[in-house]
């Protein structure tokens, strides 16, 4: 199986990736994001999206009751469906999921944010988690029988609730349970870049021990991305490329080791 | 199979109907709506829903674009994962599907509405339809398995779109294809009323026969439901219940012989 995760950017081509994922000649497990497709929703409702400060100095969105049900809407929901749609039109029976959908992924719920109020240490339990199980019988079940899955937030907890979550820690933990020939991450850049203002700087190839290196060295998203990726790599070793999702053909262009390979 | 159609009325007990539902000994598959959450999204949207006449004098909803997002965020999204999650809290291995995915309910695009504008008739077309086609082998594959299909808006056509539809349609064109041992309807209502403003008034039972003699005799949502229910035992006899879905326990009062039983 190839695993494909597609960012959640507005500028990426969705048609001519979705054209890509038909004409493959093998079964494909999508996992995909909805930031952009989200962001403009809290707008049209006015709701702003929280983040908290923890003392360590990391800035997260703080899972909320109205956001996780802004996952629901924007990701399980719009985007999900969107896409579902699209593939459908080309023939690819996707079947979307969320998490919670026959607990496909299980998160461990986040024990809490450790944040300062009023000069005070304080724990901020919110709903988010961090992927950890997955029902590869349901997923078995579904490839096996000619359909595609299209995964996203929000995933299930222990407890049956819905937690937010990091979409590319979902890919890892995929590709541990059940291991993917290949793994693409279809991004808004050409590749991993060691300048972020400059495409110019994609790195071709990196291997295994340069990416904590990396990962040192970039911030925010990528930086979690690499270590989901380092994740990923310790429990299997794969080829996995993070690609251009806006060119004409992306996953072709991936595929044909455009971008950043790691091996 | 037991089939189980939830009402999108916001009065409805959900926790009550999934305890019900978690005590069940024979699969389910389930629809539900999502009208209260639907129109409640629309106004935090500022989204205004419209509605069309035809030359025949029957008002429903114009599915265009906007429109079948908003039922792709609130039922796909909101209501169903909402519900999917509850579910999940009791032990049931709920799988939330709109129609598009694994085209598990194909629709038939409705030809258009014909409408009078500025004097002159024309073809309105939008994206709405009727539930035809059932991916029986899909469901199989889940209720086989031990999962709880949660089935809503919207629904796929033949060419891959999503369409709008009624939900109520959906259970007709499931029993029609996969005959269930029992239907119920759980509604906002203590079941079929002759008169709609006397809760009093409710048929305890009702024969195949009477059907038509009370669908011209009501109107509007419940109309279409009678309607939906005679073209379900057309296809194939089956009990079905129509019952308040405001109850402590609405499930075992329906499946008691609460409501308005037709058989």
């Amino acid at each position: 199986v190839i695993l494909i995760k597609i960012g959640g950017g507005m500028s990426l081509n969705l048609p001519g990736i979705v054209e890509d994922i038909a004409g493959l000649h093998e079964p494909a497990i999508i996992v995909h994001g909805a930031n952009a497709v989200r962001d403009e929703l809290a707008d049209r409702l006015g709701m702003e999206i929280q983040t908290v400060t923890s003392v360590s100095g990391t800035t997260s969105v703080l899972s909320d009751e109205p956001l996780v049900e802004l996952m629901m809407m924007a990701y399980a929901g719009l985007a999900n469906k969107r896409l579902v749609a699209l593939l459908q039109q080309r023939g690819v029976n996707a079947v979307g999921l969320s998490g919670l959908d026959g607990r496909v992924i299980t998160a461990r719920r986040n024990p809490g944010i450790r944040v300062r109020q009023a000069g005070k240490r304080i724990l901020l339990r919110d709903h988010s988690g961090r992927a950890e199980a997955v029902n590869v019988g349901l997923l078995d079940l579904l490839v096996d029988n000619g359909y595609t899955p299209v995964l996203t937030m929000p995933l299930v907890d222990e407890d049956g609730h819905a937690v937010n979550s990091e979409n590319d820690d979902v890919v890892a933990a995929l590709h541990r349970h059940k291991p993917a020939q290949q793994i693409v991450f279809l991004v808004e850049a050409p590749g991993l870049l060691t300048d972020p203002d400059d495409p110019a700087t994609a790195i071709p190839h990196l291997n295994r021990e340069k990416i904590l290196e990396q990962e040192q060295r970039v911030s925010g998203r990528m930086a979690r991305k690499l270590r989901s990726i380092r994740r990923a790599l310790e429990a299997s070793p794969t080829r996995i490329t993070i690609a251009d999702g806006r060119t004409a053909h992306p996953l072709t262009d991936a595929l044909e080791g455009r971008g950043t390979v790691i091996q």
